[in-house]
């Protein structure tokens, strides 16, 4: 697949900002990919790792006020170099800071591509929903508006994950299928997409985004799928998946 | 199971401040019993995001000043709100940072049940023990009265993991022999048991604390023998382990 | 094996100040040996937790400055205990952070055994070298050179991991062709041979310290080798590799 050929050639560094938990799985499933990952968060040094990097991914699962900070000065500097930043909203809504933190981010930080469940993504597009934690609890009937509402108003691409991911822009939406319950019992799937989702727009234009956002997850359900038909519960799933993932 | 049913049936948020070795542990073994872990640490965040949960789970391992003023921050909302509050003491004994934590978190917290190995239980029952790090070394003859003794001056169930699992209250102790070697030598075996025993709690009154964490011992000791079967070496037992717990 | 076989019998305690990316892996690494982990990090209690460890592992993954300042408390107290410093330099001539902590690490404590991959080890010999955040990515031809003249300025074992390890002093370098290419698709695998070099390094003397560093990238190269054997991926590889390691 192009974008899977393009990553094993350019092996591009993919720096995250990410929280405390699924940190191993972020730079492991980077690595699977053939991207190089690195999880550098100190102020005095974000700015110039980004300046080595092909793509920034942030993710706010463990956030405090300093670590916003660092992700927003990283930010920055990703947004001069003019690489993609992907923002992984975990847990927005849950609580105010972290509805705080997401606008910030958003309003500092030019972001390419806006991810969350169905919940965060409904809650940050101003819409009613359940956010409990960070787990994926529940639906929304409006995500598709949810979805292009807010890419038009951040001028992104956002990716709401639930048992059919919707991609969209501020003009259509594209669902991807693939995928396996078995995903949703395994802490950090959400974690990884994003990290996927970076690794791919990191070896395309602007103008692809849609495109290799799409075809990340379609892959990374894929992989799901296969790794599901071996595996008897959710860690031999959790394995075997990065497996599947790796090149 | 009762408990285990209730868990599954009511999917209860489980708030863990908990040490950064073994966090991505705490999560899955949650999620894993079907409940919902959230792993929030930020002062400003943990007094909102506790009233969302439905248990707390304070652990004290890789513990720094801030962190524990956060915890207390945690279990005082906890106790505001009446959910359970476990106390995992991990390497209680080894520091004087850690003997202070420990009681400190208990003179500020109202705690529902407190954890730690032999050493770590011993040591804050005020009896000899040697505790060299985090890992359970030792074992001790009175542990059944140093159990008993803090369970009374704490009003709270205890749970001394070893060989032997001891639970207790001020008045009695429950054993339970379930279990295998194979779980000395995986980290984060311990800090699990927190996690499953804080679930536990959170689908149960008060007055059935101590029944549900004698089940959740139990229940726990008997994945692992389950697992050891199937397994050749540490790792292997780590993935079947947390699969059979999987529901 | 010697090395080992005092291991299990010493079962000695390894004080690690290391990422967060990798922390779990380090620590069970260290369990795997037979030895005991503990990641203490605050600056309150590192010196008193050094005082009961055997060996010291630094690594400076994701540093921040109150991080490298508790490091240099620690390896001040392992230098007064007189048990052995690891400082494995990641990301080291990545950015100014990172090679400025290396450096003042290696001028506030004696370390006894530097272990980079080829670009750091040769950056901070002053060669000339690609590194691309923290994987291993380039050779270099000058690397035998760039072992001894560190080995020599520091008075220290100097370990440079490749697709061949050199282990070196300031005299003479030795060459470890074991391991494997899944090792490099692995996230930590550097990360964790600093934890089995720190074990090894642990139950020797100071003159034994070249053949106990070369032992342990021996032993750690041959248990990749056979975890290979009998593994289809990259993270089904990480499991048997650990449980190659284990005792």
């Amino acid at each position: 697949m192009k974008y899977l050929d393009l990553i094993q050639e350019k092996k591009p560094l993919i720096h995250h900002l990410t929280n405390w938990v699924t940190i191993y799985d972020c730079a492991q499933v980077t690595r699977s990919l053939g991207a190089l990952p690195v999880m550098a968060h100190a102020k005095e040094e974000v700015p110039e790792m980004v300046m080595l990097a092909s793509a920034l991914v942030l993710n706010i699962g463990t956030l405090t006020k300093d670590f916003v900070e660092a992700q927003i000065l990283a930010g920055k500097a990703a947004n001069k170099k003019g690489i993609p930043v992907v923002l992984d909203i975990v847990g927005c809504g849950a609580t105010k800071m972290r509805s705080e933190a997401s606008e910030q981010i958003l309003r500092e930080v030019k972001v390419s591509l806006i991810k969350g469940n169905y919940g965060e993504i409904s809650v940050l597009a101003g819409h009613d929903a359940e956010v409990r934690g960070v787990e994926s609890i529940g639906g929304s009937d409006k995500i598709d508006e949810a979805v292009m509402s807010l890419a038009k108003s951040h001028n992104a691409i956002v990716v709401a994950t639930g048992k059919v991911d919707i991609i969209g822009d501020s003009e259509k939406v594209l669902k991807c299928e693939e995928g396996h319950e078995m995903m949703g019992k395994v802490v950090g799937t959400g974690c990884m997409a994003a990290s996927v989702l970076g690794s791919f727009l990191s070896v395309c234009d602007k103008n692809e985004h849609l495109d290799a956002a799409f075809s990340a997850m379609m892959y990374y359900g894929k992989c799901g799928e296969r790794a599901a038909s071996k595996s008897e519960g959710a860690m031999e799933f959790k394995m075997r998946f990065l497996d599947e993932i790796g090149i």
